[in-house]
């Protein structure tokens, strides 16, 4: 999942319809009596190309200020305005904004339990997140271990199942994976890393042309609408799917504890169904446009491509040893591994039921 | 779908902690300066004791409390209080109440485009819903016909696909289905009855006797959560699925037009707000109850069963059957039926590709 930052500059590659500045916020009405006026400053990790992924702040911060008739404004940055978009969690602990919308498994190099609050490779999928996160415990677990950063985290976005980018050539076995330059990052690098992929790490403007030259085999995106603006699939033909390490990751919004703590309590309410909003609107978003962006890149030429039962046996065992390894060093990560572990077990028997099997039948007759 | 009202007493069979009177609400602040104290009354459809499908109208009005101080107050009504349940939406249009949680097709004895709203056999699934609703045109086309009744319509709530309810017998082929005598109502009912099933309308707190007695040899009610309470179980062991009527039912609040226009633009802001946050959560909190209930059912030797492929078959050709015939003399449902059915296809061939892919292996390991 793309974010910008450090290593992550929007990519320049067929830019759609950039626009330059934030847009203003529509004019404020006159600010009521009775609750305070109260300006915050949020950094999204990412640019404002990807509309839809930056697109969940500003559905939060647009109902936020309408129901509060302007008193409540929080501004919304993208990525690199304020701080990089791979910094956004420490500006909010740092205080530099009260607000970062961003995925908290960017600072998995801090520690690895930042994973599971947006996606583990083989993990939940989007409404499995949401049982998780808003009934299964989740969101207190993610809150105690946020609590060491002095930080509260509200989901707010889900892009759905991602798709496995772009490749130059076909894979079918494990041993067609050796040696494999894939840009790809976090969890889902050091997966592959154990099949043999020797993952990139490669700013995204450099993509397009790193692909194009043979630099790299292989590189991953988002989704097809996020993908298909991109234009990968001119140099790479080969669509594979499923993004097995990117099942349903979802979003956060991630709030400064002592400032969160200032706010009036209507505010608090106000921020908190703000978020379920920009949680639920973001999936259907991305549902929306997906199948229309694939039609289109069918219609380019691109092959669909499925990652053989070989390859995703493989990778789901070598993720689950990568799990196990890192749990017996860090008791924050065994903690929430054990109780998520068990969640998805029981998530999964449920939805091959009555879900997978309407589904797979509605499919068969789209 | 289960509702209560003139047909559909709540089911008296194994109450569960059946809370008799409604809770009072939280006791609201001092009313604040700036807007108004608002009271309107809500009456669910639903009873009291489906507490998670009921339970989405308290998220909506605890949440839209909070946001305003109490100023504007929300009090939520089951089924049978004020009106039966299955007139909750002659209410709303008559002003009798503000708003009500319901489902449209309970009404489509008025007009069967009030089908599209919730569910349609073989129609959408729970994402799909909120994709079409929120960014596929279907708000638009849904408020162009309920405005004809006066009403707006908000999404508040999905129970994900249903389950297929319990059989006495088995049924493997469509010459299994002649003759048989099931309590199912709506469009699913329209269905089966060109398949040979004679559908029964029994009120709720009759479907367990009848099965017993085999007055009735099947009956459909909600999922795995709602369905174990109700004890069906221990009278029809087979437990059929998918209950391809019910792919993703969205519950519905509906709001008089003309109260709406008197709410000041904050709280109608903070109304749509407390929607979104109802839809999501009844979605996650089935989705978290649902494979609970099931491991419980199967450790009660409950028999999974899924329905051919012959049947579905035959089942989806017929409903397509119907939904033509209705077309032909009607213009209301010809005309959210094209665009409808189009959505659709395209989703389940994008839903086909990341999302049913990395599904299905996630099950295959769970």
């Amino acid at each position: 999942l793309a974010a910008c930052g450090r290593d992550e500059a929007p990519p320049a590659v067929e830019p759609v319809a950039a626009p330059a500045a934030p847009p203003e916020p529509p004019p404020a009405p006159a600010v009521q009596p009775g609750l305070p006026a109260i300006r915050w400053r949020l950094t999204s990790s990412f640019p404002r190309s990807l509309d839809t992924i930056f697109g969940g702040a500003e559905v939060l911060a647009n109902r936020v200020r309408a129901m509060t008739g302007g008193r409540f404004d929080i501004r919304v940055f993208q990525g690199g305005e304020i701080v990089p978009g791979l910094q956004a969690l420490d500006a909010v602990e740092q205080g530099t904004v009260e607000v970062a919308h961003t995925c908290s498994y960017y600072y998995v190099g801090k520690d690895k339990t930042f994973g599971f609050g947006t996606s583990m490779p083989f993990g939940l999928n989007a409404r499995q997140m949401n049982a998780w996160i808003y009934y299964g415990g989740g969101q207190e677990l993610l809150d105690d271990f946020y609590a060491n950063y002095r930080l509260l985290s509200f989901a707010g976005g889900n892009t759905g199942a991602q798709m496995g980018g772009w490749w130059r050539k076909t894979v079918a076995t494990v041993d067609d994976l050796k040696g494999i330059k894939m840009r790809i990052a976090g969890l889902g690098g050091a997966v592959f890393s154990e099949l043999g992929v020797v993952p990139q790490q490669i700013a995204g403007g450099d993509i397009y042309p790193a692909l194009e030259r043979g630099t790299i085999d292989a590189a991953e995106w988002v989704g097809p609408y996020d993908d298909e603006r991109l234009g990968f699939y001119k140099v790479a033909k080969n669509y594979y799917y499923p993004g097995w390490w990117e099942p349903g990751p979802t979003i956060h919004f991630f709030v400064n504890q002592a400032e969160w703590e200032k706010l009036p309590r209507e505010y608090q309410e106000v921020f908190r169904a703000a978020a379920y909003e920009a949680n639920v609107a973001m999936m259907a978003r991305y549902d929306h446009q997906n199948p229309i962006a694939l039609t289109k890149l069918l219609q380019s030429g691109v092959k669909l491509q499925e990652f053989s039962e070989p390859i995703l046996k493989a990778a789901y065992k070598a993720a689950q040893q990568i799990y196990a390894d890192e749990a017996k060093k860090n008791p924050a990560f065994k903690k929430i591994l054990t109780a998520y572990d068990k969640y998805r077990r029981s998530q999964n028997a449920w939805f091959s039921v009555a879900e997978n099997r309407m589904d797979v039948f509605l499919q068969s007759q789209a």
